[in-house]
């Protein structure tokens, strides 16, 4: 329905154009301002004027008349809507307090609506064009079994123009604009459940609800429906998504790295590969191992080169068999190898080419084949695209074309691609692909701990609103005691008590470690406030003194002293946990001590994690190398920090405006058996509350 | 001319037929095996028989056969030649020995040859398709002013394709095959003089020669031409091109990129991209800063973030005035910012989106504007079109298109390509050619030393063919000293003369440092001969004895100790000098101590380097923020850490088979006004001798 007729020309008459022109089978009603008459539809001027309540209403009338239509229409029955109307949250305050009413009412009857402020949805399948964008005047590309779900609605028809060029085809592409009641989980959870889709597509400016995004990431998994995203934001502004200080030390996409590699997701750097990664990740078989034939040295190597730096996919060489059977494509001092260049000469005889892949694609080494052809004469490029449609039957393996040749083998490239063959034009775009499956694979194989445990049992509580408050040392630690995690033999003593402070040295023993405590010193080494293994008492009463002088010099209020054992650590640690507001509790690990900031060599997970993916974070940090015993020295206790991390991690779970992260710099580790302790440690609490 | 006939329908018939097809405007002549006629010429059997000597031979026969045929040729003072024929250095050891025998018979006469195992060139301003590439049975693009030099004909077929498909023009297109005589250099020299040519663009596998590149790039950037260079290889395999340790520690493409920053050259990550890139450098006008205006606020933020992340180019908001006038187009709520959502108000009124554009363009703050469209409807595409076109003409400024609509506005597209304007169809593609320039016009503000200096002075060994050896740490350090290196207090005294060993420590004053050198031992602490701060006679004693009793352990010959003074380094570096085998001299700068191979962090410059050079390099390393003073400390003695390194610079020029390279580790640096001092260094000699 619409509103003003000059609207109606850019948001409800292109819809309805939309809908005849793709051949909707279904009723069309409109309701307008004045009555109207397009393709053979009448207008009513009221929505209690329709013979029958729609299944679904699309609405693009001005803002201010969006809550009433609503009314009308939820009090008639109908519990889908597709708002295109803009004015809302995007549009400043006012805007923001029409769109909680709208919320309000839907809810209240469980109704769904897609925007406002989208272009609405186009299901390919039965010809259901809901839509506004007007690159559906002319799309033209074959039904498909990629769902795809845009924040925008302008990229979206940057996707059908993608979709047409390579001939790629879709389900759904829904855009979902303001998602004020439906978001992009809930449709990732309608596509799983979709028989047509078989890949899901993203393109995702911010994540909304952290819970629902990784429950439905799991679905997906479960369900063996590959995701491909492409997510806006690379800028350092996306960094304050992690509480506290880690946020900073981590840089603005490594959780949503993190994130997407746990969950299954396949990371896609350009929004232009979105469609034809998410096609090829939709492709049956497996693709673990690839192996790449070309007729040109130079193309292959670069393929290869990429795909060995991207990481997840192996490489392997050909085995002696089928080496055998290649050699005959080859000088005698070449041995066949991976990428293997056969030139032209398998071109040569009728059938050659066919023959030559079907040897190099037959060999157990690889779950899938990449034929890398340059610009090729028109006779290669359709025995080309024989051997790639025959190879793929009979060996059951994808066989992909990385071929740069838009223009010159263009019909080439439309025979394969109208096979329903994946072909790439560009390397970037093989590799985010190869990449990608393999990477999917491998997962599959070996699921992380948050797409294989149960329910989800992590608290994902609503935080990141407010700013984040860190409690002090001596709070902090209570705190994390309470938590169960254990700490190094130490006291803490207030500072006016002297005598208190030497007794206690006494019990903890010397040499004894002193830190001072002073209200709002997060970094007590830069005021001088701490003194590690002082020898004995006349030193400790010097230690006591200066930290009094120089808490003076700087107006500090010096509360007190924490004397503890002091252990020596052979490495020093940073561990925190942390909410992320697009994907929840998470934990990040690295170097520790003074150089934390200086190196920031760190990596993050989202929580839960098992034993297994702690010792692979380890492994992922630089710090890893000394832990692991660099340069001919012995490891280090990596049991007892697992052990730690172990607990830390359990404290996911527990997340809360009251513990809303906590973070532990220096974790000490000493040699193997000595055990790894908490040096020091912050806890914030959210909410403006200074525990 | 052309063997076989066979092989002719390959080699030399192409030739002729795309020097037929392309409308070469001069003579041609067959020479065959047995005579033929072809498009009017008929072919002798032999050069002899031609009536005139030609200016270029272009050879096609087997490879046995191309050394007398050259010598024929050279005899009848032919100095050009473009040998196709292949079996030479790339086909095994025989090839090797017949294209070293061509190199000599051509050099003796002077005489330049393309190849072996070359595809030919292309001369699209004379028409001249001196080329076996079977690409250029179609190709049609406008001649050009891009001079594109390839090390694969087939790589040069891809960029032919892209070529046609954006209707980017060249000026040559010259495949350089083996390089027997003439390389990739000498084809950047002729470019540089050719009137046509304004960018030049290169696909490299192998730099060959690295003064001559260098060389090259300098002439090159003298003359206002613009390189942009696709370089094959990022595995590690390259990482060998540097000499000794900091090969690994730099990993395959620092030193490349390095060379390539510090040349002016702009590195393009995708070979698809290269004539974008170039063709965009061509274009005059500045573009250190860039305005982005949008149709789509997602297109639009994903562009400027890319651009933001790529790091050289500024995006500043629009001024006040311009600002103003922006206004109308959109909401009062929002302000004009970069990049600017101007959605689809200014297509409402004729002339309004050239109006608004103009407007933005206008802003002193850009030098250059980008308009990022996605897909919009035919009459906003026409719009844009003439706005682009106007406001490009009005202002002087280049005004580029992101535009990823391959197929709905291709009209458009075309529209503006035929124009001679820029459109990019993918984001990555438009960021590599805006930073691309960016980078560019601040090299050109601030020329680096090795591209602003006089002559070369800097010597180019031909080293690397051979591995390189360590001198032991006694020996280095009296190379190091010879060669004006300044050195701690120190003294080295033979293992078995312990008492002298006491009396020198007296003179070195304690607390000392010991070190024990044993026959080829580089990292002393693996082996437990170094013990730092030796308070006194006694415990001088026990070191001695204990090194004496590891080395034993270790079955290490231990010839004797270093006593030196024992220095309270603030941090420690590594600095390194070394040849590359496509660059040169270079120096690498980074975090030393034992963390050198843990942290990876250096970074490296190829030599000379001015003194703000060096500093930038400090600042480029993570341990600058040390150096710098890291939380709350005070600031390191940078000052001696740049006159030393700027002394170990300047053995760049001294690099030779004798000292074909040193690492110091570490470097040690003092609090500000307490200095820098090396304390361990390695020298590195070439071919096989340890002095």
């Amino acid at each position: 329905m619409s509103g003003k007729d000059t609207t109606f020309q850019v948001g409800g008459r292109a819809v309805l154009e939309h809908l005849v022109k793709h051949g909707f089978r279904g009723r069309i009603d409109m309701v307008t301002r004045s009555p109207i008459t397009l393709h053979g539809i009448t207008s009513v001027t009221s929505l209690a004027d329709l013979p029958t309540a729609p299944e679904c209403v699309v609405l693009s009338i001005p803002a201010a008349q969006v809550p009433d239509t609503v009314q009308q229409a939820l009090d008639m029955g109908i519990r889908a809507f597709v708002t295109i109307s803009a004015g809302f949250s995007e549009a400043g305050a006012e805007g923001a307090a029409l769109q909680e009413r709208l919320v309000g009412m839907l809810r209240d009857h469980g109704a769904v609506m897609l925007g406002p402020n989208t272009t609405g949805l186009i299901n390919f399948g039965r010809d259901t064009a809901l839509s506004s964008t007007s690159r559906l005047a002319t799309h033209s590309a074959p039904r498909g079994d990629i769902g795809v779900v845009v924040q925008s609605g302008a990229l979206g028809s940057l996707l059908m123009d993608v979709a047409e060029r390579d001939q790629i085809g879709m389900s759904y592409l829904i855009s979902t604009g303001n998602e004020a009641v439906t978001d992009i989980a809930d449709c990732v959870d309608f596509l799983i459940d979709d028989p047509e889709t078989r890949s899901i597509a993203l393109y995702v400016e911010a994540f909304r609800h952290p819970k629902r995004i990784v429950a439905a990431a799991r679905r997906a998994f479960a369900s063996g429906k590959p995701i491909a995203i492409y997510k806006a934001g690379r800028s350092d502004t996306g960094a304050a998504a992690a509480a506290g200080h880690t946020g900073a030390l981590l840089g603005a996409r490594s959780t949503y790295e993190a994130a997407a590699r746990q969950l299954g997701l396949t990371d896609v750097k350009n929004i232009e590969d979105l469609l034809p990664v998410a096609h090829y990740l939709a492709h049956a078989g497996g693709g673990r191992s690839v192996g790449v034939l070309t007729v040109s040295g130079g193309l292959g190597g670069c393929l290869a080169d990429a795909l060995a730096h991207a990481g997840d996919v192996d490489l392997p060489n050909p085995g002696a068999a089928v080496s055998q059977q290649l050699q005959q494509y080859l000088p005698d001092f070449l041995k066949p190898k991976n990428p293997v260049d056969v030139g032209g000469s398998p071109f040569r005889e009728q059938g050659g080419f066919s023959q030559c892949l079907g040897s190099f694609a037959s060999d157990p080494a690889f779950e899938a084949v990449a034929v890398a052809n340059t610009p090729v004469v028109p006779t290669w490029a359709q025995d080309s695209v024989d051997a790639i449609s025959r190879v793929e039957a009979e060996t059951g393996k994808p066989i992909v074309a990385l071929w740069p040749s838009d223009i010159y083998n263009a019909e080439a490239l439309r025979d394969l691609r109208v096979a329903g063959k994946t072909v790439f034009t560009r390397i970037d775009t093989a590799v985010a692909a190869l990449n990608g499956k393999a990477a999917y694979l491998k997962c599959q194989d070996r699921p992380s701990s948050i797409l294989d445990a149960g329910p989800l049992p992590l608290s994902y509580p609503q935080l990141g609103q407010s700013g984040l408050h860190s409690l002090d040392e001596a709070s902090s630690k209570k705190r994390l005691q309470d938590l169960g995690i254990p700490f190094t033999k130490e006291t803490f003593v207030i500072a006016s008590n002297r005598d208190t402070a030497l007794a206690q040295a006494r019990v903890v023993g010397y040499p004894v470690t002193v830190k001072g405590i002073a209200e709002g010193v997060v970094h007590k080494s830069e005021y001088g406030l701490v003194a590690v293994g002082v020898a004995d008492e006349p030193a400790l009463t010097a230690v006591l003194d200066e930290m009094q002088r120089s808490a003076g010099a700087h107006r500090l209020d010096l509360r007190g002293f924490i004397l503890a054992e002091t252990l020596r650590a052979e490495a020093e640690v940073f561990v925190s946990v942390s909410y992320d507001r697009e994907f929840g509790p998470s934990l990040t690990l690295g170097s520790g001590g003074i150089y934390t900031e200086v190196f920031k060599d760190v990596t993050t997970r989202l929580l839960p994690l098992a034993r297994g993916e702690i010792t692979n974070m380890i492994d992922d940090c630089k710090i890893g190398k000394i832990l692991r015993g660099a340069r001919g020295k012995a490891a280090l206790d990596i049991e007892a920090l697992t052990g730690l991390i172990e607990k830390l991690a359990d404290l996911g779970g527990k997340l809360s405006a009251d513990f809303a992260g906590l973070e532990i710099n220096p974790v000490g580790v000493g040699a193997a058996g000595q055990g790894a302790w908490i040096f020091d440690a912050t806890v914030f609490s959210a909410g403006g509350k200074d525990v």
